[in-house]
């Protein structure tokens, strides 16, 4: 049986040289980091819970990749750069295959970001995954939620409603073609944190939040907090790719309600259009724009004809819906 | 049903206004924290368990003390000054009166320490505690484990001993009469973490760790990364009150392997004696010196003759047995 120290020692302290940030790494009470000049520290945690947050059995490898990037994606909604995470991790018991395979996936898109593990905690218990992700940004450049101003441009990255889609095969409610549920699962599985896309966005965009829970959820986060409602036109709303092949109305709906996104959804000035373009371009990701910001408060959805569709928020709450 | 969003804003998104260090608190993707000038951020992270760290049933009043106090610890241990704190929170339901004491006991001690609640998350799960630190320590400062010197005096701060009887007897192992039991309880389920001292000890003492898993595992990490060994004198170590009374084989058991104390260990040069007292006096702390540093390794217990005393390392490990 692994003791706790050898177990941390063997699959979670990488040694690495203290750098300009990372002063002093794993193996002490506290990490130390130096922040670099005139950069506010960007903070964000997400605990990730088996049966509620992923399936029992869910390939360890994926899990590391999840628990990381759904914390960079935190940090991408900011505009902050990935400096360092902390990682505690409740495991039922110390199975070396499923920490060799966790770590892999772990380490594989942090070394992708440049971000470093700085410290953790292991216990015993029900698979409790828990990040704290620590990132740079200048204050006055942040991508707060409740800087959006009315008649903003709404925009939002890559596609929407894949995770989501995958989530309902896996679940038994569904039935893809395999091919197609290999195009959906990868985004269930591994999303791919924005974190390029918002630094780009530094100074161009207003506001930006992360869709985690549903694009209606989440933006209703972001007006409730800048004080403003928002037109959404429903034919410019960006299906992935395996959604985009089943029936229209399922289309919408896993769009507006989908969750395990991790996209950016974001505001901007109309006079920045080509300003997002262009940053979208070197960060090498998709946006699309989606609709206006308005004065008051809500969302409506549009059709194609202006009519107003029928939909309401129905995002996923931890407390309020299983898994 | 209370929802997610409801739950934090009822019980931990108490509004502030930013301040020097906190720029942006809950309620974003990201807090934002500036970092005085000169200053390292110290960083921790604690995950309790329930049936492991803390039984089921457990007053939540004490929980929230003792979630942020073992953390608080951490910092403590290295000079760090308290400044903000993140929570991730797995609860079975959405239990209020189990919310407010657990709010309760959290804040009262966030409050007493300075430190400010900058995000979480909350989830339905096996319950779950996970509470990052973050304090703020000038680098030269700041007390590590690899600083130790040979000839050092090793000092440890309040008593030890007392979580441990407490714990026996709530396990059903041992009995004790009310009161005595009361003064034992009060130390495994409201550690006073010890950060007026480890802030007062900075540029005095040169190395110190937390003790929470017992004070020989404990030290001998501090002893393996400074490279040296240590002599402790068993009749210098300061029993708690409730332990004082217990026979002498199981005081000086308890006080080396007993675990849960949240005292610190640490050491400073001969010379510094008195300044040692000086800060544990102004840090309304007691301190005792138990020993020296020497060169090699390991740790031997000595009696008042000299002789070695056999003890061998039997500290707590979350994953080598249970609670």
């Amino acid at each position: 049986m692994l003791s706790e120290f050898e177990l941390i020692a063997r699959y979670f302290d990488r040694p690495q040289a203290p750098d300009n940030v990372v002063r002093l790494g794993v193996g002490d009470d506290c990490a130390l980091l130096a922040m670099p000049p005139g950069q506010m520290m960007a903070v964000s945690t997400d605990m990730l819970v088996e049966g509620r947050h992923f399936f029992a059995g869910t390939d360890p490898d994926k899990l590391g990749h999840k628990a990381l990037a759904v914390n960079l994606s935190d940090l991408a909604a900011m505009g902050a750069k990935p400096m360092a995470f902390t990682l505690a991790l409740a495991l039922p018991s110390a199975d070396e295959s499923w920490l060799a395979g966790f770590a892999q996936g772990l380490f594989a898109l942090a070394d992708t970001e440049g971000i470093r593990l700085i410290g953790g905690d292991t216990t015993r218990g029900p698979l409790n995954l828990c990040i704290t992700a620590m990132g740079s940004v200048p204050e006055n450049l942040s991508l707060r939620r409740d800087a959006a101003k009315n008649g903003d441009d709404l925009w939002v990255s890559g596609t929407l409603g894949d995770a989501r889609l995958a989530l309902e095969v896996l679940q038994g409610k569904s039935v893809l073609p395999d091919d197609v549920l290999a195009l959906a699962e990868a985004r269930l599985h591994r999303p791919t944190p924005r974190c390029a896309l918002g630094m780009a966005l530094r100074g161009i965009a207003r506001a930006a939040i992360d869709v985690s829970d549903g694009l209606l959820g989440d933006l209703g986060h972001l007006l409730a907090r800048s004080h403003l409602g928002a037109d959404i036109h429903a034919a410019s709303l960006p299906a992935g790719p395996a959604l985009a092949q089943q029936p229209a109305q399922m289309q919408i709906d896993y769009m507006l309600n989908g969750g395990d996104d991790y996209e950016l959804c974001f505001t901007a000035p109309l006079e920045k259009r080509d300003a997002v373009l262009s940053a979208a371009a070197s960060a090498n990701t998709l946006v699309t724009r989606i609709g206006n910001l308005k004065p008051g408060a809500g969302i409506r959805i549009l059709d194609a004809t202006g009519m107003t569709l029928p939909f309401t928020s129905n995002s996923f709450d931890h407390f309020g819906k299983d898994m």
